[in-house]
């Protein structure tokens, strides 16, 4: 026994967001249905509008309905520095908790040779051709800390090399809070061989 | 510094579902955007139907978009048992796991004064008129055995008595396979006190 043909079906197109299993979309379906029509209206047309709309800003990769972000066309920002991250949501986070003032470089993923996912996948072809006009000095590396984005830094320093374009890394080491009993020990060893003379 | 415009309200509308937050949302929003477009169109698309077409079974207030749902429209069930639940869902569960052959009252919530949930929006004069018509012999009662479910539990076994048909609640204690020792104390009083001859 199964649910009538119209609710299985809104049930399994909710499956197709990340974390979201058959549990979860049939209680989603059920509030939506019974509590909030309105919002269900409105996000069937948010979602219709986004996928229709919302594209790559052509210089930076960042999801826009533009063709440029706001970020890219902004006047006053640096354009001697890029910052390369792996989703819009680290622009997001750099954005608001550093001061950078310079422009980024959103990869959309990082390398992934087992899912297919290659330098073509992250559009480093215009990375390159932005590393190579001639205003970048640095490329300020922010991809994750973790194995595939490690591999993807060492990849884009060696882009940055060959087109003598400074490459740096963001700091990893202990978190501000943090307490070095408690703190994992690849960290603690980035940490301590990441050293800094104090001054 | 935000999201496109567009970006941002599709992040929003994904927050009216429940147990998505800001975070949550924009990971969807991301994934969906990046790596599943399609599926973001027949969600979308299937928001928007069901919105439109499912209603309520006019017999038992479930979900669907017929005029009587499939269990009430089905010949050959036993229409003298009535079992009162909660959600759907709970409806899905009775079929699945016991041998139930009668028909179904879905109260699409529980008694909530404090939420503005009374016997109206539960739908109690409908299940009144069911129970009154006179082929009803026995309603099952299988609320959750929360507060407010107990709660609706009494006013349904109360409704059952005016109509002179026969209320019962499905059993609560130690579930299969749970040690006694680890069972909360409500729950083993409950089976203690609902002790039964063996023959």
């Amino acid at each position: 026994m199964t649910f009538s043909p119209l609710l299985m079906h809104l049930i399994d197109s909710l499956r197709c967001m990340p974390g979201i299993g058959r549990k979860s979309a049939q209680r989603i379906a059920f509030h939506l249905l019974e509590r909030d029509r309105e919002g269900a209206r409105e996000l069937s047309a948010a979602l219709a509008e986004s996928v229709q709309g919302i594209g790559h800003c052509g210089r930076c990769r960042m999801l826009t309905e533009h063709e440029t972000c706001n970020i890219c066309a902004a006047t006053g920002r640096d354009i001697s520095l890029l910052c390369a991250v792996e989703s819009p949501a680290d622009v997001m986070a750099v954005e608001d908790a550093t001061g950078y003032r310079g422009l980024y470089f959103v990869l959309m993923g990082h390398l992934s040779p087992l899912d297919g996912i290659g330098p073509d996948e992250l559009g480093m072809s215009a990375l390159e051709s932005r590393l190579g006009d001639g205003t970048v000095n640095e490329l300020i590396i922010a991809t994750n800390p973790t194995v595939e984005g490690d591999a993807t830094a060492h990849y884009l320093a060696d882009l940055a090399g060959q087109h003598n374009v400074q490459a740096s890394r963001i700091a990893h080491g202990v978190p501000l809070g943090g307490e070095l009993e408690y703190v994992d020990g690849g960290t603690l060893s980035h940490a301590f061989f990441g050293r800094r003379v104090v001054d």
